[in-house]
């Protein structure tokens, strides 16, 4: 079991550096550079932008000796953060040819051999937790890098997949078979302190849970194939009015990346396109789908709490569960900041609080997450019309008395 | 105090009628006509809307001998519901020049005249339970007529004001003095049964409060000011990534209504323009400025729960208080159902559970909305951008050992 | 025949401002205020224009003893004249809800009033000049007037139609029967300078024109419905590249205002809805459509040069053509200065020349062009989108040897 | 002199294929990728496209024994021709990331292989005139790759040059110091049939010409700093309506590429950044600036009749004169078709006819088209707005007897 609360051990930097550059390999430098749409990013810039990170928030603070790569980059691969300085506008990261991936290559390499001298000579603990934290941040942008190119490689008018992750993917456990229950009660959830955590998911602190249960399995492919059958799309009394609104919008008919052919449901995949399999976990579905399918089921999406309680309660019983390492699960707690939260401070302190809002929060982990990354306590959040990441859902309902 | 749950009693049928005719009666034709955004509606169309609402779930179920007054108008009067059939484009309401004010007037008399009949004869418990909704849902577009002509009235280059509602305006208390603190523990919140009340407001039931203080008064405009002398507006520290996009693309600087002219700052009110008053609540802010405020007061909204408790203690000891009849306040909760909550069952069932998601909630009531619907329970809600209705803020902050 | 070159005559002040309230007196003051797209004016906006005009122009510089009725109408009621100040934004025009109609019959009279004061004192000849301009500008208004609220009655979910305009519709001639030929030549076109002209339409001057040959009757509903039924609207091969992606992303299949309602088309038109009379000219097609169609004849559109030299030839012989009265032609010819233009100076010089970029020529006039304003040698203009217009065409082609 | 029509040389396919080989060799995998506006194209698409013309409309029809290369490109690498079939989104041109650059060499080389057998063996009439169409269009694409990369490189933020062309530029000729004089009659313009032209260069046709007089040079950069230190870009009635308002929604306040740094104009051209060089034709201009230039000079654009005229009287006798090579040359005449115009037949019918709609025709030819493509009947042609062609304008003006 790969999850980080767990085994809360420091992870290893040319482990991780290693895995990005074994991710972009299969990709050429056409396929690095286009950005698809403007929430997704060109490979070569995650690739400049986690180096980025370790330039900025350790080695200029605190490695006197350092000689910046390049004066430039600092503008070009800063993503959001206010505090370091002016940045390129995110639509336009598509656009910058220069540098190219040779160049990027040269940055993370000079940016390695600089950090590994830093991380030599017994680092600070600030220095040691900045490490930390950087190391976890290029773990998200290796997913975003497996999200990106997905999309970017699915609008070709003939597309071909981007190939295998260089981890295993797990067996799918398919559909649901019964429900866990659960006793109303004062619980406690968030991070408790024990290795590396994301600010967001703290401070732990009481929440009041109501009676409730949870399905022990994914909603499969097969279900969603149901819902979809039983007009599920186009019928508004299931959907949330932004999501109807939304459907009609964009013309929704079934999770992205799903195509109908020769009356079949085809599905775009890393592999490349292939057959719906039914005991598959859905994937790609926004929050407003995961809603209104689990309203046509006659239940709801899990509050984070609920999420956080039972997988502590059950992941380690079962050992083919679901809980991690398929697909992210949408719940119906939008992404707010813990009682007590506050943000780290300076720069990083940007990293995840100024997002709590419009957005919901997603338990578990996927396929694409690397191992080492997933946490019983992580909080990932997307907006509720997003699609390209790896999400699906698990279902919840009221026990009432 | 007018608060709806603590006088619980049943509105009368011709005062809440007559006071939405006395609201357009100071508006010509052509006011009455115009859409100012695709957020807003014409005053005639409320005044149309909120009748169709008595003919097609009250007199068109329950009333075998109606005479609809003219079969296009559940179609162009019908404003989300689904469940009720087709219906005319929203922001297309400005275009609709037929029927004219005069006819609308005649359609108001007609159902009027129906309702009374059918009001006057011993109504059923579910006549009266959707006859005391119809007048509750009249109210609050009694409100969204003032919000939305105030709108409208803005957008002339030389703007004149509405003039007085029909009804008074109370002083406003000036600056907080004070912090009312609460001990942790669990509270019943949301609506008791007692009277009427909106579906979302209930069912009453547990949560969990931290231990927290609440501002005995609203933030005024003299403090907003300052936060504005303060650089409010242009330091991306005190605001979420979304609400500083919003004030990069929007150009705020100022609360909505507020205009610089010869180094003052003036506010377009239901009266006309004049200068700022620094001891009034601020309002027409949205949830990204009154977030960010309250960051840089060092403080936070409160949240709902803590809201409701707050006024459930303290309204009564204080007669001159502002938890009700100045702004509405936001509050930090996004809008989500209640644990338990149950839409109504047919057509009205999608008053308001369709909507709960992506906004935020406000609590207690302002000077435009008529007196008899303010509750402590009530639930109201806007998209974290909208600026165009009364709102501002009270802030909150919590207790640590 | 009304055509305005023959007869020369100066339009009556008070003839020409009466007219524009006799179109205007059927329409409430609602209907007198919507904006139903950017390119419209409400009726009540173009009722104060006009009077704008004559106050602005005439007033303003040549009478001395006026009072201006409202100052802020300076701003409110300017259309495009930069030199005559800022001005209201076009887009917003629907907006403004005062003044109301009867503020601006107020408006009317007071200039009127003072209107005929000065042209009764025996006014100059730049005086008369002017006046006699503010008189045809308004006849163009009257036109505008008839277009702008056909759209915006359409626009309603079910329409109603204007009624009848103040002057008789004349009798529609049916198909063309032959085609009229003309010699290669140097002729001259343009105004010659006897009675009233725009600007644009001049100065007289010489053309080469090349053999050609024209229909003596416009191009039909029936013809049109023909084209309809060859998938006009379907073959890429007969429209302008630019033409074919304005069907694509418009969804035309027919021409504005047509629907097809139970397997039969009806057309909207003044009088509310009727099916297709297939001996009518067809009307309201833009630019796009007209050249689609000659192309699917075999034809072309002619040129404006062309179309002048025939209507002189053909006209006076032929009692009942349809060179004017029924609808605007379409011609081949791009807007541009005839050799030797030169705007009028002073404000008035931006009524024209401004304009002579990326639209097209149509020529002749309709049955919305008030009588009396008509001329063998008007310019016409609109974009090759534009279809509230009432537009249609007559075809021409080359004579080759 | 390079003009194609003095020359009527056939060009040599090696000679021009290779040529877009040089182009593109500066250029990494990343920068032939980009598509950095709907209206430009990646490099590698440029290289792709102009191959699929002869592999579509040489090897298809006339090479039975060819295999194409592969069969999705015809559906990638089409640009507009409907008759051809389906084909890519324009504006989704930078998505496709495959083919990479390595496989387009391949498919160029692939292509090059069966041409230059097709060739070889005494090619009929039809398939010689095809293969000049296909070398003429790859001249033609050969001037957008640079202009193209120009744009997509000057998004850059701190932005390089793309470096020398594989041709020698021309020195300018400085400003303008005399009018050349032409008297009114009728000429003779458009191809006249020896040697190559694009089908909208004919027929060769009479049109009247009044007398004018046209300026012997370009206008320079320093005159254009001398029209924008005269608020050019600031005055209203310099500006044609359309062109007034996209300068400014465009924020337009000096010529495409031009930004001022540190009190100075700097430029970014092919060679990166410089400063303004007064002595040089300005370029990147739109019609709207070229308009509002010559109407603030008290000149206009010349027709392109005039212009026709005027290069043939002229360019042999001055050795250093600027008709062709500089910069393109904005012409006051609309993109029509000529008398007596009919489009080729076949697809490539499909080449220049269904463009003659909104755009203005530009003469001559600039320092980025390759030589032997230029010619004096050559009719370019851009939309009113466009700035991102090598585009300025030499002067014209009436003489009034």
């Amino acid at each position: 079991m790969h999850a980080r609360n767990t085994t809360a051990r420091a992870l290893d930097y040319c482990d991780v550096r290693t895995t990005t550059e074994r991710l972009a390999a299969p990709l050429s430098a056409e396929d690095q550079t286009v950005q698809s749409m403007p929430d997704a990013s060109p490979t070569k810039w995650h690739r400049a932008h986690t180096t980025w990170f370790f330039e900025t928030f350790l080695l200029g603070p605190h490695a006197p000796w350092y000689e910046p790569f390049r004066s430039e980059y600092a503008y070009l691969f800063n993503s959001y953060y206010e505090a370091a300085g002016p940045r390129h506008a995110r639509p336009e990261r598509g656009l910058i040819t220069r540098p190219g991936i040779a160049e990027i290559a040269d940055y993370r390499a000079h940016v390695d051999a600089a950090m590994l001298k830093l991380l030599d000579t017994s680092p600070s603990e600030e220095v040691a937790a900045l490490a930390e934290l950087g190391l976890h941040h290029e773990q998200q942008h290796q997913e975003l890098i497996v999200m990106d190119i997905k999309h970017a490689l699915s609008r070709h008018p003939f597309p071909t997949g981007y190939g295998d992750l260089p981890w295993a993917r797990r067996e799918a456990c398919g559909p649901s078979t019964r429900w866990l229950g659960f006793d109303a009660g004062i619980v406690e959830i968030g991070h408790d302190g024990e290795g590396f955590a994301f600010d967001n998911e703290g401070p732990r602190h009481t929440e009041l849970v109501h009676a409730f249960e949870i399905a022990d399995r994914l909603v499969t492919c097969g279900q969603w194939l149901d819902f979809m059958a039983d007009n599920g799309y186009r019928r508004p009394e299931l959907w949330m009015s932004a999501g109807w609104a939304e459907v009609q919008a964009s013309g929704w008919e079934a999770p992205e990346y799903w195509h109908h052919e020769d009356g079949e449901w085809q599905v775009f995949g890393l592999g490349g396109l292939a057959p719906v399999d039914r005991s598959a976990p859905v994937e790609h579905i926004s929050w407003f789908e995961a809603d209104a399918y689990a309203r046509w089921a006659d239940a709801r999406l899990p509050l984070e709490a609920e999420w956080e309680v039972a997988v502590g309660a059950y992941q380690s019983r079962d050992k083919t569960s679901d809980w991690h390492g398929q697909v992210w699960q949408w719940t119906a707690s939008p992404y707010s900041p813990y009682t007590g939260f506050r943000p780290a401070v300076g720069a990083v302190g940007e990293y995840n609080g100024k997002f709590m809002v419009n957005q919901y929060v997603l338990r578990g982990s996927c396929h694409a997450t690397p191992p080492g990354h997933a946490s019983d306590t992580y909080r990932n959040f997307f907006p509720t019309h997003s699609r390209w990441m790896f999400a699906g859902l698990r279902l919840a309902r009221d026990i009432t008395a």
